[in-house]
């Protein structure tokens, strides 16, 4: 029964940074007040059904078989029973973990149908079953999104396929899964265009398929309305995999996209780390471009390997790595609706039960310290005191005069000349600041 | 004397495709008719006088010596006295290559000076002498720019330094530079920025940087109108380097920009093959994209090398390579004021004044080739058919009232379920495209 | 019925370049006689099982589900019915495409089964048919291989793995492998260490490891003398994918491995495209230094995507990019027991059987085009001619006598003092080199 | 004058992890003692002319100029007064960071001439002079070398050029560098191969420089035992850049190289880890491969910009990246002739001298505090006896048997058929790992 797969686990208790015991937590103390707030609070961690529970150990080399046993992973039975155990056996984890949040894909929670009806009927039946499952643990919906790249229809993009009957399709697995997201009380609802890219720009007409997309966004933003939802639509950008290219690159893109659609007031973005370094940025590239743009909505902690030039999805296990974007993130409020999401991935020859509780529990583990060492900075104001000063010309009479626009370019032109200006450089002290960060790291 | 380094040389003949002389045309027939124009209207080669002229063969590992023995080059003589030999080297070498227009930054023809006010003498005198140059032999002005990168001065950023001084010595060169480019009847004003990022987040803030750009642009177009300037203003993107990021990382983020200073009308895209590929896009990408957008301006030619991580800026020498994105230029009208530019490098072996013709023949007769093959292609109708149908459902009744945001979400996904619809997959036919571009490519 | 899949189509003809029939060739000319041979013998095209016949259109993302409808892929069906559809259709796909080799790893053309027993069985019938398949259309074998890589047992290794009764388990496969080869008459037996490598560092002993990995291809190297296999035992280089680090890096990783373990007259290497590039390489650079260290094998035509960082294993579809290997494979003998096989793979959205044509006919015509440019270039002798002028100077005196080992490092340097030598750049002339290349590329 | 030119710096002393001082060690306590030795024992901190006191601030972008003011580097004086300067610098420099080594290039210390005497003479000149720098101060050298890639006549390589005379003109400054190492009590002789590689495949005869380089380093090792040289011949691998592409691509291609020339039980290998990563590599795979096949010499601290493909040879600033490849290090049983260099390199905007003090600081504190991690986890065997463990079936019979040759590939093949051997897969607990080595990061 896989209500029972971790029946040999207990709650994973915090016993701090001296504990030895790889089932506790070593720096996670949910209840611990950072900044007014307690952890959980903060960090408002959630676990995703889809490679934690949906994966079976398959890997990229495509004909590499599952090596996973989880037992609702077994074949020829029917459909719902062993989403039930899945279901099961995902809300026993992430009690025993003691997350605050979950969230999925709607094929992740219940099994896609022989028809689009059938698939709804199945998606019904679990989400009474979902909402019974979070009333008896306390358990919340970070967010809830739909899955419109598995199945081969998708093969060639949703909102972006030729064909718009697929659009259509994927409107109507959308439509169910924001009404559900509703319905669970969900903070957020989450876009992963996963197709909405081109395998080859012979086929494809670029122009048209934004089009396609820009109106499929509006779509969502005006159905959200309609429906008095109240948490955030998030955008969550990669740059390629499984396309050539996808046109949610990265946030800079996205910003730009949503801008030229009205939608950049209605739309935020849902960063991931492994992504962000696809893409050619750090995370904390993507965070304060986010956070400067007002886009900033919610993070998928699963991190990269610098070595593979694709979605590794691993959890992340360095704490200097993340001080700076946590950081960032602390420095623009923190979270609203969103929270740490862990779409993390197993490595493939993890295969047993206790192997997901080391994953996260060293996931939580890394973030909850990179977040009290921010937090530490944070309040010191050291960094922010740096920044300032290195930009304190700007509050000066010249900078003002620029910034208001009182100054053409002639005529700025013309004082640097009458002035004969000669400015000289000033060092960037990066070697001094990151020192500045490593004495937050290590104490 | 500089005057006469290419003393050596003829002008260059187009012998045709089964010529074996290295300092003759093969494909680069200038008076061929193609599409109803000139192959030279169509391309509008330029080149500029930075790699090719300033440049003395100093590598990338810094302390690695200039290999180059260009007479204008040495040491320890009269700046304008050399400025002047380069500028009769290069107009001499453009010539006899047979090339309708030039580029410069603004200190490539004139050395920058002890202050200010001696820069813009020197700027004004080798203007003066530029004109005389243009006139002499017919050649033209591509664009024109400003080097706000070099100096020590920008080395934290031109328009985005933290000392708003450093954004009024830019404003300086740039209001300089773009007289200079109206007064020689250039067509495009570009800017390059070079420094306009950071090299590290700590000491950086994103969303002050961004607005300082923001309104450095606004005045440059400001100071267009007020000029009269009927060019266009070009932004090159680039990824990185010499920063670690850099604002204008590629087309798509530039367009975000714009939108969000309300110059999107106003600024369009100098798109370099080297920088598409360093952000992670193939060059059809980038030009495809920019069509898309409505901000194709110009192209600098130089591609890089797939197993080096940084700009080699290398002539063009791969014809199916380029078709794509020719194609693509094709598709979008054609340059209007732009053309294609060669910022490109020889290699730093490449020591004589004939490695400098291989090259440029090298680049011209494969664009030449490219545009020649691309042309075929576009002119059959062949690729573009295939892209029609394959939307072709979008002009059907479903496609227009989705277009037409006729359909809301919901209503949309009702129908889907009412319908119950099951889309199937529909071959993206990714290799008999490729086959058919290379039927095209080799004849 | 599968043996029917292909019977829409003819015997793909050759009908020349001027053709524009998408189901001909317009390049490949199996009988043309190029320096003394027939193209169909100089490149000696294989046609693979795997990608072409195993794969469904799953893809890297791991849950998108396969979007190929091949009759022999139905579930629920005993495997021996479904292996010999497979063979079937691959046989008739093979003789109307008109290539004289194919190729397989044991998995690929017999069911595994639920015991090792069963599984050789299987193989074994198998064999049987597929002698008989290879009687009936004259089709050869280029090589065998086992898959030791798909099956969980192999997750953490084959010979490399910590527990040797996997070991033994990848020595069962192999050697049945290899004895089917040699029953069937193959040219080559393949290695491909799929998972010969690490995840992880923390938990691998790299040492213990490549001396398991090491008497591995010893015992393979001994059992090939002891049966009288005469063809070539071949390693596949790959950095990475689907592990972190590959042993088998590429050709100077498994050049030194191969000295290590005394293997370096014994085995050779089966070199691919993707995997050149993945491992920061040019393809020609892995040609060129296997035919330098006389350990050039065969070659697997798959090219990747310079914006993807994974094994997207395409067909080759440019000719320029391809002659430089060509010609060092030219210039190296050309081939001895390998040849160019297609391991390729077609797009995911490449769904129906025209498009396994299209790729084929597309990779076969630019490879084919590519050998004929670069064995004229060859032919020529221009670039030789070039290359021998260049270090000239080695066969004089000074060169003499430094080869031969007649001048210790003082005496050099002592005969350099005295002469006060001052050797000068002399330029090495690349862009002239890349446009002769192109001179024969394009006629 | 240069010598005060870090007058106003006092030593910098160890003030542990509470100092906010940005101007002393935190965790760099040279007299502390972690496993029986001296924490100054065991890292052999050094620090290399060539970024530090050689580079003017000059970028990647070839036309950038000079940022720093260092007086040393002012122009239009006579050459050894400078040099002398900046020695006179380099060990005020040295001496207050405290640091027991030092490095350098010939050239870094002594300003090449205009004929190979004159440099030779003013490189003896110098070498008195550090001889005097190093007796006052007692710092040591770890390690010299020779520049064979600056001047224009190793554009096309040193050993490997096409011209035999330049292969002549770098043996004689290889020869005099070895002397002056010997002489100066050096503890290891570098070489790097900067330019030993090609740009352009087209123009090179790979065998025939591979032959060249071959020959050159059996004259080095030669010329060692001649002179009587005690120190570690080491190689330091690069993938590329400047060349497209460097022969000692990595680790593995080194060693593969040397066993082919007999070289292997003479020479090892510096492993930087910036060239670690440019190569695919981790740095601790470099650590691990060279230590496993026995050729660990010494490591270039520099570690490189994840998004950024170039050389940037920045400060270690990362703990955690750290202790796996310094675990490595301690586990090879430490440094015996090798140690830590500093031939990093400040920003190009950090432009003051403290700079230079926060760069070596921060990098030095990064070390040593990995260095005790890494040692607990060494101590503890925790790590250890995971990997025994979990290859402890290869101590078994069946393990014994394969390893000492007793079992041919039929005769395993035969057993596993026979035992119908099933080998289940068993987690590599690579998540459970990372939280063991994070358990000792941070206490």
């Amino acid at each position: 029964m896989s209500a029972d797969y971790f029946k040999d686990f207990d709650a994973i208790p915090y016993e701090g940074p001296e504990s030895t015991n790889p089932l506790a937590f070593r720096h996670y103390n949910k209840d611990k007040v950072v900044m007014g707030k307690r952890l959980e609070d903060h960090l408002r961690f959630a676990v995703c059904h889809w490679h934690n529970f949906c994966w079976d150990g398959k890997d990229i080399f495509g004909l590499g078989i599952g090596t996973f046993d989880r037992p609702w992973q077994r074949a020829g039975e029917d459909g719902l029973v062993l989403a039930r155990e899945k279901m099961d056996a995902a809300f026993a984890f992430m009690e025993k973990l003691g997350v605050p949040f979950w969230c999925w894909h709607d094929y992740d929670i219940a099994p896609e149908g022989a028809t689009i009806k059938e698939s709804r009927e199945n998606f019904a039946a679990m989400l009474d079953y979902a909402e019974e499952k979070m009333a008896a643990t306390g358990i919340r919906l970070l967010w809830g999104t739909a899955n419109a790249f598995s199945n081969p229809r998708y093969m060639c993009g949703a909102s972006t396929n030729p064909n718009p009957e697929v659009f259509a399709y994927a409107a109507s697995q959308v439509q169910n899964a924001m009404d559900a997201t509703k319905r669970l009380g969900g903070s957020n609802y989450v876009l992963w265009g996963g197709r909405e890219g081109y395998q080859n720009l012979l086929n494809t007409d670029l122009k048209r398929e934004s089009e396609q997309m820009g109106r499929f966004l509006q779509m969502v933003v005006e159905h959200k309305h309609k429906i008095g939802f109240e948490g955030s639509i998030l955008i969550e950008p990669k740059p390629q995999e499984p396309t050539k290219h996808q046109y949610d690159y990265d946030t800079a893109t996205v910003y730009g996209f949503l801008q030229r659609f009205g939608l950049e007031k209605e739309i935020k973005v849902n960063i991931e780390v492994n992504h962000a370094t696809l893409a050619g940025h750090s995370f904390e590239h993507e965070v304060a471009t986010a956070a400067s743009l007002g886009i900033l909505g919610s993070v998928d902690a699963n991190r990269g390997d610098h070595q593979n030039g694709w979605d590794t999805d691993q959890f992340p296990n360095n704490v200097p790595d993340l001080v700076p974007a946590v950081y960032e993130i602390i420095r623009a409020g923190g979270f609203t609706t969103g929270g740490f999401n862990f779409d993390t991935k197993l490595r493939r020859e993890s295969v047993d039960a206790v192997d997901l509780f080391h994953g996260h529990i060293g996931g939580m583990d890394t973030i909850a310290l990179a977040f009290m060492k921010a937090a530490d900075l944070y309040e010191s104001g050291e960094l922010q005191s740096f920044v300032d000063n290195r930009y304190a010309g700007w509050n000066g009479e010249l900078g003002e005069k620029i910034k208001s626009g009182q100054l053409s370019l002639a005529e700025l032109s013309q004082w640097a000349v009458d002035q004969n200006i000669d400015p000289k450089p000033i060092s960037g002290r990066q070697e001094y600041l990151e020192n500045l960060v490593n004495r937050y790291v290590h104490r």
